[in-house]
């Protein structure tokens, strides 16, 4: 193989598959490195962990065709500190010699016969989404899948159709937040790794590009501009997580967001050693909430956020997780709705109808 | 204790000082504390670590006089989250109530009488210089110092006066920056322990304040604006490093310094395996600097920077010692100069005629 590319080019596009590289639970070593294939007049690069393959393309002036595979590490710090301008890629076995202007390198790597194939959807369904909209979905419900393996299907995202709709949905037991995203005519039910969702993230840039999902009930692929994400998805059914949440709310407070979380995060500096636990309460005399949390070594601290409340009682939760939703939510304006001490508190917002934050209480 | 003071001040006061009080040396409990005394129409704010103090002042509304010690790490976390506006601070025995606006806290301390008593120079010699100058040169020779304390003296900075001029010097024996800072008529000598100066250079602002140094050879203190650090001073001979230092070069290399930032960088990366060893040779007939590092496993790289150049052959050093001198000297060109393999090498400019560093060779 000898070829050349710009650095701009391929820097953009090995530090976009890196990361699946340098991953440490690679099982085999050659997933540490990155593979270069050219493919007509572009130069594919593409890393796998053997879960998630990423695949990237970049034009280049292919001299003669071939392929080899380079540790992704060197090659994405080397890469990244050369200067922009042209950069030639000329592969001798397992040997590649990276020249650019006073720069030239001989870099050790491994044949490509070795690097597993990258999977490929021949057939399924597939839907097109604006870019912004999946970054905000994904951003919102995402917080709330958990990273405990050994529950695995909570460890995915529930991206699924419902009465016409597509919802996306994590929950880790503890918290569970649903987003509809968009009218959907297709049947989709599937559960994607939380882990390719935030590399999906990473890849999905600003510009409001459309991404393609397609997926065949094993894997689901994400293309994005010249991108593209295979995953496998995660085993199993999801719980019917619907009739958990409550319909109807004895106490309920209406607050100003960014006051509610100022005083959570006081609140919570307080609440260290008893693993966050805060205790809200609705003082239906003086229109407040009353956020109350107590360290025994180091002090105590009450804080409150004047609103529409209604209601009069309490609930002990973990301020991280209100936390988490509270910051997902580019809002004005929350409300905060919950029944006993042990039923589940709901977090909605009228700007937001498409979204709802469910957290259970702590016992306390 | 009864006294009022706005968030901002106590915010920006306990700031300065927490950093000491949280630092994990710390041999009693009561450290990880910072002290709060009224003095006359201001509140005192110290924090000590045995072998730094330091203190700050802020302006306040006295309305009892008192003193007491809260724990750093919630008093920082705590004060900064509070909204702007007055703060009270009320003492009742060990307890301090805080409030401000909607927020109330208890914060459980200690009485301030066990808390260790922040030492004073009481005579001594005194000296001034400007805060940007007293910058520079802290940062540009405090690299160079040691970390490792089974060599105290190496990990001090030796601030020294020598033939009328003020010197600062660091050596952790494979490389010394040695700075002439300015003219002196005072005899000092003294070892500060470069701890101490890297909370100097944290608190000395990028305004051109004087800062006040003044020493009794037992302890030194820096006195900036409203601020104050105290230090002991490290005991012991500095090294007679001046005989040290080559005054003639048979290789020598003029080079404009980016380039030379650049090639050392990407030489680095294949340098890990060897301990940062990049060997630099002097190439007079192409009329450059050629530098080449070898990693057994990953591969070589070669990269080279046009220079003037005079003599012929090479050293090996240590590439992170290099770039951490090159990054100090804000300057176009630098030259290197250097006699045999095992002998030191220099870093100068004609732009800084007034800073030299020196890089031992490893062996190669």
């Amino acid at each position: 193989m000898k070829v050349q590319v710009t650095q701009e080019n391929l820097n953009k596009a090995i530090s976009a598959v890196a990361r699946v590289a340098v991953s440490s639970r690679n099982p085999l070593p050659i997933l540490n490195n990155i593979l270069l294939r050219t493919d007509k007049n572009r130069l594919t690069i593409s890393a796998t962990n053997l879960e998630i393959a990423i695949t990237e393309h970049v034009g280049a002036k292919i001299e003669t065709e071939g392929a080899i595979t380079l540790p992704a590490k060197l090659l994405q710090e080397f890469i990244s500190s050369l200067p922009s301008g042209t950069i030639t890629l000329e592969t001798k076995d397992h040997k590649c010699t990276i020249s650019s202007g006073n720069y030239n390198s001989v870099v050790n790597g491994m044949l490509a016969d070795e690097f597993p194939i990258v999977p490929k959807i021949e057939k399924g369904v597939s839907i097109s989404i604006g870019g912004k909209d999946l970054k905000k979905a994904l951003q919102q419900v995402i917080i709330a899948a958990s990273n405990d393996d050994t529950r695995p299907v909570l460890t995915g995202v529930y991206v699924h159709v419902h009465e016409g709709d597509l919802y996306m949905v994590a929950t880790d037991s503890y918290r569970l937040a649903e987003k509809k995203v968009m009218p959907c005519k297709e049947d989709i039910s599937i559960l994607v790794p939380s882990n390719a969702l935030n590399d999906v993230l990473r890849i999905v840039s600003d510009q409001d590009e459309d991404v393609v999902i397609s997926t065949d009930n094993q894997q689901v692929v994400f293309r994005i501009g010249e991108s593209e994400l295979v995953s496998r998805l995660v085993d199993g059914n999801y719980p019917d997580y619907r009739k958990l949440i409550p319909s109807k709310f004895i106490n309920s407070a209406q607050l100003p967001k960014d006051e509610f979380v100022n005083v959570t995060k006081v609140s919570s500096l307080f609440a260290r050693e008893s693993a966050g636990s805060i205790t809200l309460n609705i003082d239906e005399v003086n229109k407040q909430m009353v956020i109350k949390s107590v360290a025994s070594q180091l002090g105590e601290n009450t804080a409150s956020v004047v609103g529409e409340v209604s209601g009069e009682g309490d609930v002990t939760i973990n301020s991280r997780y209100l936390l988490d939703a509270l910051n997902v939510m580019s809002v004005k304006s929350v409300s905060f709705s919950f029944n006993g001490k042990l039923e589940p508190c709901l977090l909605k917002s009228d700007e937001l109808s498409d979204y709802l934050h469910v957290i259970m209480p702590l016992k306390s």
